[in-house]
């Protein structure tokens, strides 16, 4: 995409010898904004973007893996700014329009001697072509990059979104950190972006679950460099662009559930028919937080017990005998009824496959949600119980 | 105890050798309170009882494992009523006294014939001496049985309080279910019983979470027969009468959690410094359950930074430089600073204990509160994944 360029080095913060230092450069800056953590406990460079971004303007994103630089006080502060200072004195910009994102170890400082080396290499190594290189280096025990991009046209121009993310790869030691980055080439206002970044990751990345467990890193940020031509500025470029920025986050975030540890199947569980979106909401992330649901997933057991159950103690008004459940398109339950042996049999079937849709229609009013999840594993508790070296 | 009857026979119900049908007779009515799940998917003996209870009178409760009669309909309902009705015909008593409970599948109806025949059988066989058998009888992949005994003395006269209970086995095919029954031979008006009863199923039973799923049939059920001459009704014998059913309580509830499937570790977390009583509970209730913590704790990881990250989310009132963590009594992070390598080293020998406390004061006001958890093995997934069969 024009004006955007990337990169990504292994600047030794890792101890193996994979990427774990990412840039993304803007020849000018761009319009930005973001989402963060709502955990209260946030990493430093967190705490320092939520101040930056409300100016609405970022021109370099410096990304590390291996040291989330969480839990670290005053000089957690002091190292990231310290960061930002580098890159924009390699860059030659106002280091205002410099952000920096971490991910990996929680309460280690940041290698700083790795950075002062690292910093002006990989400014050198910034080219249009090494999206690739980036998508690596903000990788943790994600198993493959993860790059979305779309096009689209509006009034006779051709306009892009291009996502990179990185997900539930666990951080050896510490937690799961989910940062994706967003690069478009429209003409948009900070606060229009903001509002459309903020839609799309409400269908999106607040869909998605693989342990319940908030990231103290966790980040999205979006950059619109205008160099396109195209201007989102009324209801018709605002609902196409829109739609193609949930397309890519959502696609983003399917991808990092999948990739979640441990992980065999990719769910989606729509709960429909709810009285209020409230109600539908809780019961969709009731069900896909139960480990007793997750497991049962895992052991391709079409469990309906399990998920009217999850949706009984969601605090979502549920009345048992209007309850219908659908594996796919097969119905388990119709009316609180069971239908039987041959029924749960077809259903075992559909469990095999790697992606399924599980709906459950409460049939009390007309309000929808979903969410998407993966299984569970005992490879999950393997990743996650290993004692960090 | 005086004039308890107790009784737990194989009726068939499971598919197995094992005890699946277990009664409680008391010689005369006994004043008798219950607390039920707050599940909405209710089990029939649950819709029952919740009615029955209302009298505060009980004489029988009959207790079969390896069916859970819910999600049962209109029959489940009939077949709980026809059950009641077959114990006060083989009892001599009215119906009104008989409550029954159910643990085990979901969605399928009472084996009735297994009952007609096993009823008048279990009756048969009643015994001051049968508590362990009606232990048994109630279990369900639980691996031993819970019974707690204690006694005191108010005046010059002893009393005492008998608790069982089964736990978070996990029946074949479905969910986990908490089932307890409390003896007592003190002489008690109903609505304080119920008082009581909810205080220290505040303190005990709703402080322990395997896995955060809620059972469809959860029955915590007192009996107060008054044989013992002790009599509650007045400041000091209520107080005395509180803590030792606390005491019991406490007792099986940790059963529960020590037996829960795949667990390995008992831990205490307590969360204190806390501005609100629903700080401290927000806080311990979400590092209770979140899969992170268990996971790091069955790898014997002390990973202070999962513990501080779930309250971070928890939705409590949180500053990270005020956290203070302990191992046992071993400080691990003061102030928010992470005491470093050394420290880390003897919290890890901590963690090769079977049982441990863990301590997160947040400093920020003088609330408490408290949750007994377990770890979260492979075994725990292997079980739970196991296709219904």
């Amino acid at each position: 995409m024009k004006g955007f360029k990337f990169a990504g080095i292994h600047a030794q913060i890792k101890k193996n010898d994979q990427k774990d230092l990412g840039l993304i450069y803007c020849e000018k800056p761009a319009v930005a904004a973001a989402l963060f953590t709502r955990n209260k406990v946030m990493a430093a460079p967190v705490i320092l973007g939520k101040n930056k971004i409300k100016q609405g303007v970022c021109q370099a994103v410096l990304v590390n893996s291996g040291n989330a630089n969480c839990f670290t006080g005053d000089q957690g502060i002091k190292d990231a700014i310290a960061c930002s200072k580098m890159v924009a004195t390699s860059l030659g910009i106002s280091e205002d329009f410099v952000l920096v994102s971490s991910t990996g170890v929680i309460g280690a400082n940041l290698p700083m001697d790795k950075f002062r080396t690292g910093v002006p290499d990989i400014v050198a190594h910034l080219s249009k072509n090494h999206v690739d290189d980036f998508a690596d280096a903000i990788l943790t025990t994600d198993t493959h990059r993860k790059i979305v991009k779309e096009s689209g046209i509006i009034g006779d121009e051709k306009f892009s979104i291009m996502g990179i993310a990185k997900g539930s790869g666990m951080i050896r030691p510490d937690m799961a950190t989910m940062l994706a980055f967003i690069c478009t080439d429209v003409n948009i206002s900070a606060l229009d972006l903001k509002t459309s970044l903020s839609a799309a990751n409400d269908k999106s990345f607040n869909r998605i679950t693989i342990d319940g467990d908030t990231s103290t890193n966790d980040t999205l940020l979006a950059l619109a460099n205008s160099t396109s031509g195209v201007k989102i500025n009324d209801t018709d470029s605002k609902k196409i662009f829109q739609d193609m920025l949930d397309k890519v986050c959502l696609e983003l975030a399917k991808m990092i559930v999948k990739d979640g540890e441990g992980a065999t199947k990719l769910i989606q569980i729509i709960v429909k028919g709810a009285q209020s979106e409230q109600d539908a909401f809780k019961a969709s992330e009731t069900i896909a937080h139960s480990n007793l649901v997750k497991t049962a997933i895992y052991g391709e057991d079409p469990n309906w017990g399990r998920i009217t159950a999850a949706a009984g103690r969601s605090g979502a008004h549920v009345v048992p005998e209007k309850m219908d459940l659908f594996f796919d398109e097969l119905p388990l339950v119709l009316k609180g009824q069971w239908l039987g042996y041959e029924a749960e049999k077809k259903a075992a079937q559909i469990m095999k496959k790697t992606e399924i849709t599980i709906t459950l229609d409460l049939n009390l009013g007309k309000e929808l949600d979903s969410f998407w999840f993966c299984d569970f594993s005992e490879d999950y508790v393997k990743i996650n119980a290993e004692y960090r070296s």
